[in-house]
């Protein structure tokens, strides 16, 4: 089985994937980093760049399972791709996370994760940033 | 660590209850599962009937760890009761059910678990019904 951490470079991008290797690491099981979205003429911020992507890949191959970092820029939606590698791998949990409510408490929870949360069969495990 | 386990009576709330005996079994951790919320003079959908809570009771029962059955309906709201529970118990991770999105495709997050993924601070696992 496979644990899928869905990466994007914010904190809660990082604290998804400290918990992804925690709990591949624990059981045992194969790890697939993915960083995916449509890409295009503009910036998309949820994209990690070539020196951060270096740095995942580096952490990646420290660790003492199988463990690999996919990047998929190629027009199609974020959810598109989690979505088709759920259906292709055997996914056990996908981990993502998610912002912190601040004080205020006026944080509404982005549309990613819901589309996400509701559309992906497998278990989803939601972790915040430290 | 406690594995804790939001309960409600629907298929969802099944599917919760049976990842989270699965989780705390294989970890050999503590099960709390708990059903709650402000009940009221009409009825609350929410609210297990006491059959089906000793037909939880009786499934805790068979397990090899320590695990209870807690119901709360005292006026307060189901969120403010599992925030209390997180902030009181050492919550590993908190499971919730999800209904699955129809082909239509309509549904959208309940305010319920939107609430709940925002505001507890540990990780949150979510399972939808076979």
């Amino acid at each position: 089985m496979t644990i899928l951490v869905a990466y994007v470079p914010r904190p809660e991008g990082r604290a998804a994937l400290d918990k992804g290797i925690e709990i591949a690491t624990r059981r045992n099981e194969r790890l697939v980093v993915v960083n995916a979205g449509p890409g295009g003429r503009q910036e998309d911020p949820s994209i990690v760049n070539g020196y951060e992507a270096e740095r995942v890949e580096e952490r990646l191959a420290t660790l003492p399972i199988e463990a690999e970092f996919k990047q998929f820029v190629r027009g199609k939606s974020t959810i598109e791709e989690i979505e088709e590698m759920v259906a292709t791998l055997q996914v056990s949990v996908l981990v993502i996370g998610l912002r912190k409510r601040s004080p205020v408490g006026k944080l509404l929870l982005g549309s990613m994760a819901q589309e996400i949360l509701l559309n992906v069969d497998c278990p989803v495990l939601a972790v915040k940033a430290a």
